[in-house]
């Protein structure tokens, strides 16, 4: 349940060399890190394939086809900074373009989330200011209704506390909360470690039903081979 | 109301030069500068990204899983015109694809706007042939059943007249009533003329709170700060 | 309905000649050489634009959020193969990513056909391995419970038998019978063989209504010119 | 193209008397009778079961989030009216309750037709007010945008004039432009005369394939019957 | 992939006791007793609540559009038959009224499960002839071309072969296999006798964590009370 | 995002006689009271229909295909409660069906809200224990994975503390937090005692336009009749 019309200017935000560490690893190897959570849904999509950013959420809610307060939340960016925006109800409007765009990426967000939509995405790309968005929509909005922002949200059924770590690229958008960067940055990069070894015994021909040693459990799980 | 199996000859196309002025713009300018209206539904997507066309309407009305009636609009294109498809029911079938492109390009058509699927999008590309869609899908189609050619159409929720004005880009697509396309032309031509230099102040860090004097409504509305 | 747990490890794959010269005919003229049938539901769509093969399928039976089957199928994945994936429920998890990848690779494997998510997209399109799927997921999957290998599936709504025929590009992805891929083959040939003289002569200016004989036909259907 | 902020006082209505005849044939026939066009997509539900009644409609065009027009359009309607709401973007809001229903019957209006959301639906049920609605949702709307009132709507995806006749039942929502009612009513009465017959020979035990005489056609297609 | 044009006059049906004896136990605990699968997609629902039927399938393939094959399966009916159609692509238009139903019903059959639409359905209930289907629509179909019937058919995400069992109720549809409905039949009166007991001890407020004595699993997979 | 496999025991519920006194106003009334905030997503629909209550949220998040946290959830249940199930994936089984309503209703629960599948919906009705949900499937769970009790969920697009006061009816679902319940109360009290004497205004013909004073504003908005 959202507290309307307000605006909180003092957020704490994830530790900033943690959160920048993120990007790097990107959200399928952070959100398992994290335990399999805080992924939103895969109809977030980018606007543009190859994007792959990391950044502290400021929030923002939005009223359905008004984009009134990203104007108030281009203030409250701080370099480092991601916009995460949620809407009080399901709408696809095109909340943001290449003018707004220019305001955040003056103000050093690297990217915004939308679970609305967005416009102008070809500007959008040219300026590499990218977006992950539920839609692409010339529809225009208004200006007249008060939202709030850096106010928890709900943005594509994950909940966002402000200043919250965020990574994006193209698999999706994974919210990693302040208090749990360090730990979440820590054991990505330990996933990581790993990988290159695997994929190198993989490349080899050698099956991950020996690598990982997984036919004793298969066949106490009751799998059979038939000739 | 749909009248089927009528073919119109002689539809009055929206003037040339106005409709033509209206490509560079944009769909979102345009939409904008007829005050947030003629937009089509935004699941209607660009089968390549990057196309920006504007043209006037030739419409035609489908049977489901039925694309006798693109044969019988080719005859009807002008150089200049966009075909406008719609379709009696829901269909994801594939409507077109390269031999109806080259039919219709070899006429002078610009693209295909369709509220169904479309097939060989690579070799679509590959012509510089753009086509906004529903779907892609390679399920061909029969030639059995009469739809008709020039008449008024609903195509993704928006009503087409034939000789209306089309833009379409990656942001979606519009439609301009044939009496409106001098006067919405002007008007977008004036919003884009204010666009360069409000984008050099937001680059600049002005915030639009402070260009478009929010702070006062705002405030009005009750919005409050909290430190 | 399913037999889980099984593995079968001896095939009939499609005639592989036969089966490699659909790669070329693409997916659209090859379900119009089948008689439009054999077509997977348009919702399956390539990561990323411009792949198109063909293969013999190598099929698994997957549980919701569990990708355990897919290490028991790198095994019985020959060159030439194209992995077919079906879910016993809806499911957008990623069940697939750049490990897994290396292993199909490294095994012969052309493709992955999946009718649920997949992760890593930039780096399987940097390792030009393509996937057609339903969904692009961050979200991990656990190792479980088991399905099958290489038992009948349904698949993005279509029937798929272990060694069938696969045909994926960017239109969609086409299942080919075993014991139909050679005529099949033959029928889509011919098909593609008058595809150069027609679009020569739409290319110049002759329409369709023309070079199909519409004209009568459309007559008789009652079709009514009004000027 | 929609024209903003109208209200049409002086409407042509269909026939009153064709156009209360068509409530007791149905949706189904009525499509039928005019020549299986007229019908609005299938995502319109009746709020309950059982509702079947034809009116003459008075539309209304609603911004979205807002029933501002909802109001103004219960000034215009008449005894025998069906409202019919379009709105400018897809909304799943509650525009409708049991305080507006209350009016509008008060005017005599016999349904609601929505392409949108509607609320109190057990008070609604209770009233005997059916509604044709795409959701079902307790959001409110405010009252601050216009639209227009008695303009040619889309709604789900027909067009709608004001004053045409519309049948709605629990199959669906037709609407017969008031130009056609009589010959419409005509031909569904004359369909229906036929159906008892029909069903009286069905229900004996014979078979469609001899009544419909089907048997030589299905032959001729090369249908193959296998012992 | 689909044989059109074939129907195939002798089918081995499910034994009619074991296949009757189903129904009471209700699609939620036959699917459990298959091992969970044989479910059909939840999207297909009950045109009327209360229903719970058992039968043998006799399967029909459907062209889009077209519902001529449902008269040559009509012929097909024996008593304690439910007939399972199939589409050829995704369609939602009203295959199937109030004339069919009174045919299938005189030729002996229970219902229809079809992955489409239908329509009539207040008559069908006052019939109480049940269906289960994707969609409720008015939208009228041609006879105009081939499918098959009695041959494997994919309904709504799953394989039906001809005479299988089927079991539908307001949960949903499951296919039991012939050659499984015995022993199907038998584990699930096993599962349903259980039942009765279970239910008393929950009633009277003993917890499942005790009566299935998961307490220790849970602590095992590491679940932590916190006060 | 989610801390996993932990059990909240204390939590403190919203004011028990203001929660039950919520349920008479219904959802839409009580969202209204709220400012238009604390709606569940419209897709979350009742089993059957006429069922109205409020209580007090035992919140539960399962995992995708896995009910066994609904288990851990039954002992925290105290009477007057409402089980508010959030899943960490999107996911359509049935997660609940007669039994676990048993023993639910045997600790006191007065409904299920479930953002997932449910099945037994005829027992459950019969029992007059009402659940709110995404889906009805039979498709069974498993016990596997660990969850959480009594953490602050997402439940269809709405954050849910343990303890909220919960408001559900025909019209939807609505989460009160705990410190507002009084207010809220109080509110849509208010609302509620203005409600008989403006339906019996609007019964007597009286338009909105007058009661409500809205043609001035209407006039300065632009609003234009045409006669």
């Amino acid at each position: 349940m959202y507290e309307l019309g307000v605006v909180y200017r003092n957020i704490t935000r994830a530790d900033r060399a943690a959160t920048d560490g993120l990007a790097a690893l990107g959200s399928a190897t952070v959100h398992e890190a994290m335990g399999r959570v805080g992924l939103m849904k895969p109809y977030m999509r980018p606007i543009y394939p190859g994007a792959q950013v990391s950044g502290t959420a400021v929030t923002v809610l939005l009223q359905p086809g008004d984009n009134w307060m990203m104007h108030v939340a281009a203030e409250q960016i701080q370099p480092g900074d991601i916009v995460v925006a949620a809407i009080t109800a399901e709408c696809t409007d095109g909340y943001f373009g290449d003018l707004l765009a220019t305001s955040f990426q003056a103000r050093g967000a690297r990217a915004l989330i939308i679970d609305g939509g967005v416009r102008d995405v070809k500007e959008l790309q040219r300026m590499s200011f990218p977006v992950w968005s539920k839609a692409i929509s010339s529809k225009g909005t208004i200006k007249a209704t008060l939202g709030s922002v850096n106010i928890p949200v709900v943005c594509a059924g994950m909940i966002v506390q402000p200043g919250d770590a965020i990574v994006a690229d193209d698999d999706g958008v994974v919210c990693v909360p302040a208090a749990r960067v360090q730990q979440t940055l820590y054991a990505a990069q330990k996933r990581e470690s790993f990988e290159g070894e695997k994929r190198a015994k993989l490349a080899s021909g050698i099956l991950g039903l020996d690598m990982y040693k997984m036919r004793e459990p298969l066949a106490a799980a009751g799998l059979k081979y038939i000739d």
